[in-house]
């Protein structure tokens, strides 16, 4: 029985993601005092694809050339130790650290990723995340704040501690800082677009890759900064992460649009109805469509689905959804162009079918 | 002409704030968007003593037996330099490493504490900081949620890049990680024993470690980490800071009510309007005075100075006010004897005196 790409990737991260899940109570045990830890797991424990971790876990495995779950993941050989396959890419890291915690990487990637989801809740005032209540809902809006400034630093306290070399370690946490700067600066623009109506598709392209793609950037090269490969193999990974990261919002932005409220665990067109900017509505207005009256209820909650499809079919009319799309694809194909620095081994395979994956899945 | 032991702290502090204050430019230049830099500029440059960083440039001044302001504080010598004086104590890191920018470590030192500042006054919701509104005021608070994050990944990027051996740099980022959380967790402790009022002076000795003293235990023993020097001085150092950090606490309490309000730049006595617990009301708590009742008026706009005399003469006929001052002295006293492991030169001097002036100064 041969599986296609779209299942073999999905089986890919689902793996990878019982991993990652399976490590979070030894990574981010229940300190004192236990709300603010409780509060600090709580997103993190109502799900997620873990698809930044699995990037990670991913580079490594082809990175060192390693048959997947063939080794222990907190044990990971590095390119230069003798467990690494035939193919592994040259790693300049001899001087004793020839074993990493990639998992407790992965984990630490996807740490940030909570911290900025929990912050981002509070600026934007979203109720829901993953389907459950955001934690400055669940809990209140000071614990929100704190919980984030904990995963923060838990993030960074992690990073140091992964086996590598300390030139290594010191490179991965300036790597990890220079990041969350990044995605500091990226929500920042995305908060001041909204009371702007002039963006420029370029000026979007660059909030998206601050704000969302830098992180798959770093989760993808993290890896490679942790072995000390050569620079050229880490710059391509994060390349890697920024346009397949690029593309992931894109598509983020057309199912918005496209896929049923039910399946997408919000209401369809939120976007439109909360006057968000997205690449679409960008080409829609250089097209001469009046974005701001597409939907004129301004309540996620009293909004119709007549509404929507209205807006939609404009959108679509104008050849704007497509556009997008189109964009997304570019980016995916550009991003896969870049692991050609790798092994051509299975992980580097998946990769190359992770990128699809995150322009192709529906929700 | 002799000067008095506070007159030379303060001229010492003086001093390297100015230093500090002329390097917050070069440190954290003003990026894009503009915005969210100048908001996480903004408290720092609204004034601040500067006692941390302070205390980490003598410590790096002590350790390697330096005349103050006789080297470049971002080219510093480690003991181990040929540039150290004769009774630098013992350094370990002779791998390359002589000469550290200390000043940038000691402005990622004060950034932390800038950044807990911001995200402290959303959760309190206090207006003034400073003498100028808090960034929440002055901005919103989405900016000042950002601009807290932003200072909180720039610290980190700024300790990459100190000069030390990356050995000795991974330590100081694990020091500064641990300490962010430890700081989160402190402020929970703070948030949670507003709603109790069965706490435990110990407990709140605990809660005051963690919120305040492991920033100045940070600030302490960062250049002795960076340096290399033996984990026995790094950790005394740490102590040093531990203790008197727990001291400029419960002064800073005594202050709120003690000091004319003009001089204190807020209402005085506005700890107990809001029914804050300090040492003070744990004590006059155990020898029976009803604390909760001290002050009726429940806003600090509303409240008459003659309320805030009547409860500061019960809470001293109580003998609260000098019970916490006197814990302030042994704490003081404890402080100083960490310093033995010094050399004895004019900065060890001058650390101890500064943990005299936490707890004689007035404001």
């Amino acid at each position: 029985m041969t599986q296609t790409a779209e299942e073999r990737v999905l089986e890919a991260i689902r793996k990878r993601r019982e991993l990652v899940n399976g490590s979070i109570d030894e990574e981010l045990p229940i300190g004192k005092p236990e709300r603010l830890y409780e509060a600090s797991r709580y997103i993190l424990e109502a799900g997620g694809k873990r698809l930044r971790p699995t990037v990670t876990l991913l580079a490594a495995e082809s990175l060192s050339d390693i048959e997947p779950f063939s080794q222990e993941y907190r044990s990971f050989p590095t390119p230069s130790s003798d467990r690494a396959g035939p193919n592994a890419i040259e790693g300049t890291t001899t001087d004793g650290a020839d074993r990493i915690d990639v998992l407790r990487a992965a984990v630490a990637i996807e740490i940030v990723q909570s911290f900025t989801l929990i912050h981002d809740d509070i600026m934007d005032d979203d109720d829901l995340r993953r389907g459950v209540p955001a934690v400055h809902k669940q809990y209140d809006t000071s614990t929100a704040i704190l919980a984030g400034d904990t995963l923060y630093s838990k993030a960074f306290e992690l990073m140091t501690d992964t086996g590598a070399t300390p030139h290594n370690g010191l490179e991965t946490m300036r790597l990890l800082a220079t990041t969350c700067t990044k995605i500091c600066e990226g929500q920042a623009l995305d908060v001041a677009f909204e009371s702007r109506n002039d963006i420029l598709p370029d000026e979007y392209l660059e909030m998206v890759e601050l704000k969302t793609a830098v992180l798959y950037g770093a989760a993808a090269s993290t890896p490679a900064v942790l072995f000390g490969t050569d620079s050229d193999v880490s710059e391509a990974l994060y390349r890697y992460g920024i346009d397949s990261g690029r593309a992931f919002q894109i598509q983020d932005d057309v199912l918005d649009l496209t896929v049923p409220s039910e399946k997408l665990g919000k209401q369809r067109g939120s976007d439109l109805v909360e006057n968000k900017e997205t690449l679409i509505t960008l080409h829609a207005r250089q097209q001469g469509i009046d974005v701001d009256d597409l939907v004129e209820t301004e309540d996620v909650d009293a909004v119709t689905e007549a509404e929507i499809d209205d807006a939609v079919e404009a959108l679509e009319a104008a050849g704007s959804i497509d556009w997008a799309r189109e964009k997304a694809r570019d980016l995916t194909e550009r991003s896969k162009d870049h692991l050609s620095v790798l092994p051509d081994n299975d992980a580097r395979q998946l990769l190359e079918e992770l990128a699809d994956y995150l322009i192709t899945r529906g929700y």
